[in-house]
């Protein structure tokens, strides 16, 4: 029964958060979440905020916007905070694109992007990613619309050079291009170099993968003023109060903590691709990951099985039931010992298979 | 310079919060906050939720809706949590209105009622409040697209009797009438009560004020699950995490702590009345006010002044630059201190003049 429902959201398709399991039991490999807990001036700096939850937090989310400001060397006006990255990037799809004027992206990518196509009554042409699932640049050029490009992109992991990112931001000028940098941290070169220069690029970012905060909720889009100025106008239509204050103070503190951001990241690096390895010698197919998460296929055993046996093992990955990408698994990387512990259930299901 | 900007919110007028001023000298009464700070239990649970910000939250918002269902005594299907009232308000808007069928609420109401529907191509027909502030409930009949009432309204802080709002939700059979009750838990009857009888109500409400969450961002809306169902899809389709941790675990402590609640509810009661009660003896005209603040003219002095003289001496109030009630100043109710000071203040000014 849709009695009542409007007719923009009778037939919307919603999108499927991966698994969240109250119990603790599984090695958690299947939202990208990092394995390391967040900078310990993050729970410092909340508990410090907890005196004043009785007050509005500020609606200008000023103190994000300020760490954002001084790591990523952009000016404040240039910067936006969101009640996680995906609010953001609803927030653009609202802010920049128009019905009659379909938005480019690849057809394998971030499953959202659909979503919220259909949810404003956007129309959007689907770019087949190449057989490797590498995104043809070209085909990316003169969109109608605009275009949304995850960099690196999902759940493939792999990455654009920014040469390219820079072709199709530039090829594109009459209208916005969105770059969605959620795992841009694990070795992928950031669009915000290029924001100066280019009116149309806007950059997406989320502290919930690289500064371990997926449980806080609180990103970011960088660009030029004027786009940053038709966010807000969205915001402040919507929800003045996006942010609240633990989430302000806890991720400043953490955005702030650059020292343990660093030693995280480079240890997610280091276990994707001693990851990578041993799983190449178990015989999967992976793509090269620049995300933190690898992107695996195996020649003998279909990703539905594995899944099914990882998770009876305690292990919880994802797969997705699509046309290209159905047999494939996205295995966030964890510690070295959880990707050692699913390396060798990976084995032992190979073996008794 | 709006370029890229999408045709929808290329004229969009955005809300505008009242002032958060961060220098913490004022007596805050212009956003109507609760003057007392939260159950101590919230603190407690935010710090017990801080060791999984790495882990992405309960999409679900499960802890917050089983809180409400034990204490509003509603089962769990028929609640839905958002990050703010405000947020679900957007989100009902475009979850049950369409354009082309014009929405009903007072011309002086929730000046968001206006800002969601413009956001998402909705009309509306402002029906003109009585002379005395009061709802002309016939007038709200049979609306060609749906009725939005904040109960009591804000800012008047007029409350309808629950025998109106139910004429209101049954002479609008086929659309659905949304209950903003944000300011209900000071004397007003909830309409919760008539959720199993009528299948087009929604609704909605906040712990930013009776439960003292301003910071924490934490609303939820209770109505037949038909109706939870569709925002259900509408937040699916925007943000999959839309509460954070803390939120979780702190609205939930603070929403099942039903003694600290009626302790902090009754002393704004009282509070408010007796400020009334002296503000009339210094010839202020009040509404009846059900609500956690005080709407207040006085004959011989304009608002505008009253406001910019509390402001110098260190007391922020809100009034509203608009048709009717402009010469009206809205007061939250502070602590008894707050509001003898803000007396004082008034009555030295009016001498003064």
């Amino acid at each position: 029964m849709k009695e009542f429902w409007s007719k923009r959201i009778y037939n919307q398709q919603a999108y499927t958060a991966g698994e969240q399991p109250k119990d603790k039991k599984y090695i958690k490999l299947n939202t990208n979440e990092n394995p390391y807990p967040p900078s310990p001036k993050v729970k410092e700096a909340i508990m410090a905020a907890l005196n004043d939850l009785r007050l509005y937090p500020d609606p200008n989310c000023t103190e994000i916007i300020e760490a954002v400001s001084e790591v990523y060397g952009v000016s404040t006006e240039k910067i936006f905070a969101g009640n996680g990255s995906d609010e953001i990037l609803a927030m653009s799809f609202l802010a920049f694109y128009d019905p009659g004027r379909p938005v480019t992206f690849p057809d394998i990518t971030y499953t959202f992007y659909p979503v919220y196509s259909e949810l404003y009554g956007l129309s959007y042409n689907l770019i087949p990613l190449n057989e490797d699932f590498t995104v043809p640049v070209e085909r990316l050029f003169r969109s109608p619309g605009g275009v949304v490009l995850a960099n690196p992109n999902a759940p493939t992991g792999i990455a654009l050079k920014l040469y390219d990112i820079e072709r199709i931001v530039s090829e594109n000028p009459d209208f916005t291009v969105i770059i969605d940098e959620a795992y841009v941290e694990y070795e992928t070169q950031s669009a915000v170099s290029l924001i100066d220069k280019y009116a149309n690029l806007l950059v997406v970012r989320t502290s919930s993968k690289s500064y371990s905060l997926a449980g806080l909720r609180v990103g970011w889009a960088i660009g030029n003023e004027n786009l940053i100025n038709a966010l807000n106008v969205v915001k402040n239509s919507f929800n003045s109060y996006t942010l609240g204050r633990p989430a302000l103070a806890g991720g400043a503190a953490g955005i702030r903590d650059r020292e343990y951001f660093e030693m995280c990241r480079k240890k997610v690096i280091f276990t994707r691709r001693k990851t990578a390895e041993s799983m190449q010698e178990l015989g999967f197919e992976l793509t090269p990951s620049s995300a933190n998460f690898l992107f695996a296929e195996h020649p003998k055993i279909n990703a539905e099985t594995l899944f099914h046996a990882l998770r009876e093992r305690g292990i919880l990955v994802r797969y997705f039931n699509k046309p290209r990408i159905g047999n494939r698994l996205r295995i966030s990387v964890g510690t070295d010992y959880q990707m050692s512990v699913m390396v060798e259930q990976l084995s032992d299901i190979l073996r008794h298979y």
